[in-house]
């Protein structure tokens, strides 16, 4: 039992604070220390035989290099929002909207070469010759058509590193301000690996030296006003990774020319819920190969000083995506990722790499990501934990991790004992959990899962972002349902479908709004998936459609799968509607979730099962189509019921093995260890049971409780 | 005051009930009879001294002469619903979808030879050596590909006159069914014009002759299943215009050629509600010049007999819209419109016609529209009489018409004595309110209008059909609102745009959802509609949008117009959000209606003023442009609360002259004959007051009234 109470766990050590990291070491069994970004471990600790984990940006606290060469500096395209001309010119300053801590304009001759003004009426780039720039009012002198809307485009150095930036924020803190590197010009990789090997001599007792995290930051404009701060924010978002010199890389080996404007798109931007056209896809295997490439040469480093290279997935997280296809090459020996949620486990969890470590909140910080206290007067991080770790737990019961572990100023724990107890139980239930996986394949029910979008692969376990900024797509709450549940989960693109990948699936899920990069935009006008989608379901599988599932314009139907579905989407005033009645199965429970209508939906004939309405439109309905099914609802969010009505949806089984007749008690089951956990997905008592081959287990949990039970 | 209790009031006599016709139009004043569809006037009531209306229905009622010449049935083009291929080969049953007794396939060659069979996976007409028409079982077999789906479009005879078939249905009749004859081919506007000529000479009681209607019905498309009867059903539609003789008719004249697919349009048709294209306005204004110079033909007939001709402007009213500008060359005496509404009101009173007259309902049937109870066990006649008059009332105070009537079967009033008395104070009102504007103008503030569509003039006081049909488009509420409002009203299109109509108005209103009609869709990608209306609100005007005004997408706002409403809508995933606090001008009062908000819309920048807000998102705001103003509203629903809300946001102005404080009591004033019309738009009492010309008049209604006040 030794190794239930200790291991596994990586605990942030501080300087100042030595007794306090040593007792809090044993008391939650860590077995590895670690920094946090402006702590430094001192002798004592890097002596007391933990594994010692460095914390490394490779790309900031290099000031002094970067004041010589400020050239080297990373920049981004920003463009201003729209003005309307009142007569024949037009004047347009470029930093009116823009935080002035973080962006000041480049007009060098490279960066001016690309700049581009837009006639947003008209929808056309303004010739060059009919604006010009001044550089002592910075701003951009049109000539105007009256009535017409302008924007400038235009290239930004960015003079303060954004992580550096929101901690300096969130804490208060009055240090000076780090900018950061761009690796795209060669003398900077020259310097950056000259430091990393002199980095790594100097630092001895470092056995995992920690990447926090590589070079671009995801995109994260501010604005000039308090009242719009964040202009834009987006985790999928590349807009970081451009300068002129990465645009003319990348021309030499594409044979094609980018504009400012395939990066703005008349201000839309490239939000990762959007479907990328071609610029972008091949824009982001680009900076995905650059990234790859010169991170090899950077893990070569560490692994030739005889230490192991990690590598923090936030941040700066851009081109390094586990999924893309190039991250195994940068040769990790670990992934850390920090998790709110479950499909956050799941997305560290499935990642190819060694070691797989999650990091659990709250921060050890005075305020959470929402400016909420935490750590503070007013905060509740015991509350706090157990929420993140119910998410987190049940995620753990379908895949494990190797490691756990916290973040930030370790003293800050020290006014909440509860915060204390709590995360030695949690550390107890996480290594309970990593045994019996040791020990033992998780019994998963027969039902196999595809989640469809256009980004496939790449977006594994993921939307963009954390659960809350991406709260209002449907799909995330989809996939933080599966993250818990005892069925495979694989996610596919749209090019996996032509190569056949439903022969091994049974539920085909598409879930979204119409044009997002969720339910598949445009790339439904290729016939070739409805015809492959179509014989799927024909042959006997389920296609779930969600909201607005393959919803694109300009067909006789907007859901391109209507004739799966019988559910259709849109302005539909004139023709007659289906009469229906509700007739809801025995086996679809829906007390604390039922899927809400979408507000244009109907069913397009008559042997369209209407399984529940609401507002009187179809909410979830039942298509029989061949021997298969198109399975349709208005919306999804998450819940514990939600999760298991999903569940209920993809196996057409209420009541199947070691899934309890509880919907807030999630379980899993060893069959090989002979054990079954239960897990109250809840803060309140549960009551329950559950049948595993015909045998009943009743339960009863108290709040938030993890229970093993033997099951021989 | 005589003429108070009498005249300008048509009743439908009844043969049998000669009594009660001679006792209700003494109660009632009425000066007219006439006879309804299914009854024909004795010899005694045409005697006593009455105007004499006979209803003639042009089309319908030659049975025995279309026996002879089937081939000058009417007809439309019919499409099935789309069916999926799961081999290489499909058959698809004409009928399946369709009512027998309404249609039957026309497989005549000139028909054949423009049906069309489409692959609606890949958006494609099927060229024709791949399918075929099996005559034996109605069916076409398709060389498909497989699990594409495919519709047939097909000529389909329709048997059964539409109106009479409705009758039939809602009365129980097991009379023939009366078919419909198509104006189109020669031989039948002989035989129709013979036929008038004679009737005309064998009717000398009537003085009125008063067509129900002319030829082409609205498209009413009715289905086989009881689940889904109404399939498609458009007062705007052109669909029962359709015929080969047509199409090659019009096809010489404007020298290209349509297909089946100008009309099917992928199963969406052409509702009125869309916006048209080209092919679409060509077939409208064909059409109406052909009903407009056969029409003329008739209308000569009658008057040659020294008798009036009147049109009855519903049923059979496709080619004959009162603003189509061929109207007038129809040269009728008198125009009849059954209403609902107080815009129904408005557009029989501003049509060129000499005579004006609306038929009120509820009819005179045992059921009304919807299938509930009028004349019949639980109907309630007087309620919905007085419902319906309280709309219309409201409308006359701004417009007057110069007769009022009733529609139906006399005999049915016997058992409704409330409903006799009701009517009797209805029409004592109608003649009053007459008499007002005989005397003076009614006085109107200085808010001038315009409301826009791409419709424009030809929509005039309508969208498509009664109020119900509708009602989920803001535009029909926000046009019962301005039925009765004190403010001069227009309606025009987008070319109006461009001949300077703005110089005469101060408030331009555009609501509805993207893409339709209302809201004017893709028109709106023509930027100098941009140009017109932004320079029109920085001069000073007003822009007001509901819903999704100006939306096309493509651009970098969905809003074409946002720059001046300073309200967006649409995919904003990523971007910050502008935070506002709601400021409510104290002259905005949402008692009894707030407008909703959009659930994408935002606001565009710091400036943009948030009036009220619902859900978190903007639901009524306004922008400052230039010296004019955007304002922005998420929707709008017809109440008494809401006429006056919006007449708040024309004028800017809550307690202007004649504009009571209770927002459910009506005014009009009559500055030369010196009197206030204070008008009850509840069925509750309602106490208030109004000022004019800073003279305060309270008031005190009972439920329903209309006061006449002296104001000298």
């Amino acid at each position: 039992m030794d190794d239930l109470k200790k291991g596994s766990f990586t605990l942030p050590g501080e300087a100042g604070y030595e007794a306090l990291t040593l007792k809090l070491a044993k008391r939650w069994g860590a077995d590895a220390i670690r920094d946090s970004d402006g702590t430094t471990l001192s002798e004592d600790i890097l002596k007391t035989g933990f594994s010692i984990y460095a914390t490394l940006c490779v790309i900031r606290k290099h000031n002094n290099w970067i004041k010589k060469h400020p050239d080297c500096r990373q920049q981004c395209i920003l463009s201003t929002s729209p003005r309307v001309s009142e007569g024949d010119t037009l004047e347009i300053p470029l930093m009116a909207d823009f935080y002035t801590e973080q962006f000041r304009v480049n007009d060098g001759a490279d960066a001016m070469a690309r700049w581009q003004v837009y006639d947003r009426t008209a929808d056309k780039p303004l010739p060059e010759e009919r604006w010009e720039y001044h550089a002592d009012t910075q701003s951009v002198r049109i000539q105007a058509a009256p009535w017409h809307s302008y924007t400038v485009s235009f290239f930004a150095w960015r003079i303060w590193e954004e992580i550096s930036m929101y901690n300096h924020t969130t804490n208060g803190w009055d240090t000076e301000h780090l900018m950061q590197l761009d690796p795209v010009y060669p003398q900077v990789r020259a310097y950056l690996k000259e430091w990393l090997a002199d980095w790594c001599e100097s630092n001895p007792h470092t056995d995992i030296v920690r990447f926090t995290s590589l070079y671009y930051n995801f995109g994260w404009i501010w604005g000039s006003s308090p009242r719009n701060r964040f202009l834009f924010t987006d985790w999928a978002s590349y807009d970081f990774t451009v300068s002129p010199a990465m645009m003319t890389e990348f021309e030499a080996e594409y044979g094609y020319k980018l504009t400012a404007e395939d990066f703005i798109r008349g201000g839309r931007r490239n939000p990762g819920h959007d479907v990328p056209d071609k610029a972008r896809l091949d824009w982001m295997a680009f900076v995905q190969r650059f990234v790859s490439e010169f991170t090899r040469e950077l893990t070569d480093i560490v692994h030739r000083c005889g230490k192991l290279a990690y590598v923090f997935y936030d941040d700066s997280w851009i081109g390094m995506e586990p999924y893309n296809g190039c991250f195994r090459q940068m040769n990790f020996d670990g992934l850390i990722k920090c998790v709110f949620s479950g499909f956050e486990a799941r997305l560290c969890a499935d990642a190819p790499v060694p070691v797989h470590e999650i990091r659990l909140h709250p921060y050890l910080f005075p305020v959470g990501l929402g400016g909420a206290p935490t750590f503070a007067s007013g905060g509740d991080p015991s509350r706090d934990a157990k929420a993140y770790w119910r998410q987190v737990r049940r995620a753990l019961m379908r895949k494990p991790v190797e490691r756990i572990g916290l973040g930030g100023y370790l003293h800050l724990a020290e006014g909440f004992p509860e915060f204390v107890d709590c995360m030695e139980t949690i550390s107890g239930e996480f290594r309970r959990l990593k045994a019996l996986h040791q020990k033992s394949g998780v019994y998963t029910l027969p039902a196999r899962v595809a989640v469809l979008s256009v980004w496939g692969k790449l977006r594994t376990w993921t939307l963009s972002g954390h659960f809350h900024e991406a709260a209002d797509h449907d799909l995330m709450h989809i996939i933080e349902c599966l993250a818990g549940l005892p069925v495979e989960v694989r996610f596919i693109g749209f090019d996996d479908l032509k190569r056949g990948v439903l022969q091994g699936v049974d539920t085909l899920i598409c879930a979204g709004r119409t044009g997002t990069a969720w339910s598949g935009g445009e790339l439904w006008q290729d016939k070739q998936m409805v015809e492959i989608v179509t014989e799927f379901v024909h042959s006997g599988g389920t296609f779930f459609g969600v909201n607005e599932p393959s919803a694109v314009l300009g067909y006789s139907n907007t859901l391109r799968m209507a004739h799966v579905l019988g559910v259709d989407i849109g302005e539909h005033s004139c023709h007659g509607g289906w009469q229906y009645t509700v007739q809801t199965p025995a086996h679809i429970r829906t007390a604390g979730f039922a899927p809400p209508a979408h507000p244009s939906a109907y069913i397009t004939g008559a042997d369209t099962e209407v399984w529940l309405d609401a507002d009187g439109k179809p909410a979830l309905t039942r298509h029989a189509f061949g021997k298969g099914q198109g399975i349709y609802a208005g919306g999804w969010r998450y819940s514990p019921q939600s999760a298991k009505l999903l569940l209920t949806l993809l196996t057409g089984d209420a009541a199947a093995d070691a899934v309890s007749g509880n919907p807030c008690v999630d379980c899993a089951w060893f069959p090989k260890a002979g054990a079954l956990v239960l897990a109250n997905q809840t803060d309140l008592p549960q009551q329950g049971s559950v049948s595993i081959q015909n045998k009943r287990i009743a339960f009863s949990l108290t709040a938030d409780e993890m229970q093993v039970t033997d099951v021989k």
